[in-house]
């Protein structure tokens, strides 16, 4: 997610940050941190990761020094490693430690380029879900033609039943509202086709519940593939399968794009010429499609802030992350989830837990 | 799917199309005859659809009146039509007829550009699977940055078992080989990450079946989103739901850069001249991103040729669903599929069935 304009001041922020996780782990994340400063003002991180590490690192950072401390941890979570060995056995993980301190109270929040399902598993685990969440989910806002839009679950859940896909919708519409700033936003879910009779099972009943319910949701109904990028709708609902599969074959097909376009202009002199010329251009249109510009994925539904960042991403990326937690805490996402869901679901029929059955 | 190279010579192709298919049907269909009769010879198309509708587009287009036949049918079966209802009672339409001049032995194959639920039930119905296939798929070929590659099932099978992507499996192994004419095609199955722990309860034992079984395929394991794009295999496995918005998924994306594209080169008199200069190299790109020269989806696992062209294409697109029939009816897929499957299948160690169970 882009983060731009008014950054939380005045009380200060505590991050807890694993510091082992993600390919480019630790340097990247100390220059993201560095880079974050810039932004986020007089904040505070808690840094857990091998201290012989880290130390060397935060001394030729100063600015991170000044506004960190280092909690030596010994184990680092593969990204290999199975979520449940993970949980089981990786009580002294930089991941996990980072988690803990967000329970303690210690943080407002934990950023990891870890091991998605890890880091998955043991916040749950240790957080807990907010009342009324049987699943958390993984959301995302992405560029779309008219702005940005924000999908979920992208891959915290790979099987759904219909009533995850209702929860999905009620947690994407808030964060939507809270953090997008949108008034009434959009929700659809994802499907083959925009018509009614199309689709899984699970999908036909959520869509059912959500246009007959007191939900107060705007709810859209079907959305197609191709309806990701034009923005027809501001939250996407969809099951972890789907969506992670939309989300990195999006990622891939502008990729692709790239490649044609730097292709297409590297060949002749005359075109040369042109794209040279067009250059700056040119980079600002790739700057928005960067995914690095929308890192940090957020676990929704979970009681605290835990964002994860790309397990590939740089230091650019690592910071966008940052900036997604600090805007999560500003705008108390979890207190409007908690509030709003209880708000929302309470006009429902049956009782707070959205019934499908 | 772009075909090139030798078009069928010598034996007369004849095609059945269902002219009343695909949002600007019928026009758009006998100027895509047309386009289509520039490339692929001495062909003969058997026209279903209105003759009052029809026989004045002929009339204007004296290249397809001497190559093609009208057969009058009155009903169409439109976009919404739930697919069983058209079975039942769409006896006379556009679609059915063109179908059914297949299965009469009239026609080497027919092309449509309709409603594809219905398309796959009729033509399910009408010609039969090909022996040893439980479904039929909807495969295309797609561009990627190591040439193109083909995906399937893109929207045919909603709900997959194992089986059923093991099936797939062999059908595109068989479809790389014969048509894109790839000696050893590499196959994979399409899933949210590539250790094999990950994934839903079919695409692990589908993995799993394809990994120790002797079947004569090379199967390189799991690959995400992003390797779509990438090319990082020649074939890729996956349930009609997942394919169906992974290729749309694509397609907006795709968009998405294009309309990004033209946003930043059209922004200040600078960039305007660049994008001038450079303007034939970036036709160019945009034509090998042009989802059109894609078009033509193959129905693979039918006892007939049956292919679909996209419901919103235009001329250039259904000529390109055309050359894709001619293609595989000149390249004899369904016997390879046949012969192919039961060599293949045969290795097994149970029946030709691909048992998983």
């Amino acid at each position: 997610m882009n983060v731009s304009g008014n950054e939380p001041q005045a009380q200060r922020v505590t991050i807890s940050i694993d510091a082992m996780g993600g390919d480019h782990a630790p340097g990247m994340v100390i220059e993201g941190i560095d880079l974050a400063l810039q932004h986020v003002g007089d904040a505070r991180f808690l840094l857990f990761g091998r201290e012989v590490e880290l130390a060397p690192l935060v001394a030729s950072h100063p600015r991170v020094g000044a506004h960190s401390e280092i909690r030596d941890t010994t184990d680092v979570v593969s990204s290999s490693e199975r979520p449940s060995a993970a949980l089981r056995a990786a009580h002294n993980s930089s991941m996990r430690r980072a988690i803990d301190a967000v329970a303690a109270g210690e943080a407002d929040g934990v950023v990891s380029a870890g091991n998605t399902g890890a880091l998955m598993a043991m916040a749950k685990f240790v957080l807990k879900t907010l009342p009324g969440v049987d699943r958390p989910a993984i959301a995302s806002a992405y560029p779309t033609i008219r702005g940005r839009s924000v999908m979920l679950d992208l891959g915290a859940n790979i099987d759904c039943n219909a009533e995850n896909l209702v929860q999905f919708a009620v947690m994407g519409e808030v964060f939507a509202r809270r953090v997008l700033g949108l008034k009434q936003p959009s929700v659809a879910i994802l499907n083959v086709g925009e018509e009614q009779l199309k689709g899984n099972q699970a999908v036909k009943k959520a869509a059912e519940v959500l246009q007959h319910s007191d939900l107060a949701i705007s709810f859209h109904g079907f959305v197609e593939g191709t309806d990701i990028g034009a923005g027809t709708v501001d939250v996407i609902v969809t099951d972890g399968f789907t969506g992670n599969v939309a989300l990195k074959t999006a990622e891939g097909t502008s990729r692709l794009y790239t490649h044609f376009l730097r292709e297409a202009l590297g060949s002749g002199w005359r075109t040369r010429l042109g794209a040279m010329i067009a250059r700056p251009a040119l980079r600002q249109m790739r700057m928005r499609m960067d995914p690095r510009n929308y890192d940090g994925a957020m676990f929704l539904g979970l009681n605290g802030i835990c964002v994860k960042s790309h397990g590939g991403t740089d230091a650019h990326g690592f910071c966008n992350a940052i900036k997604v937690a600090f805007r999560l805490i500003a705008d108390r996402v979890n207190q409007g989830i908690k509030d709003d869901f209880f708000h929302i679901a309470g006009d429902s029929p049956k009782d707070p837990r959205i019934a499908t059955g």
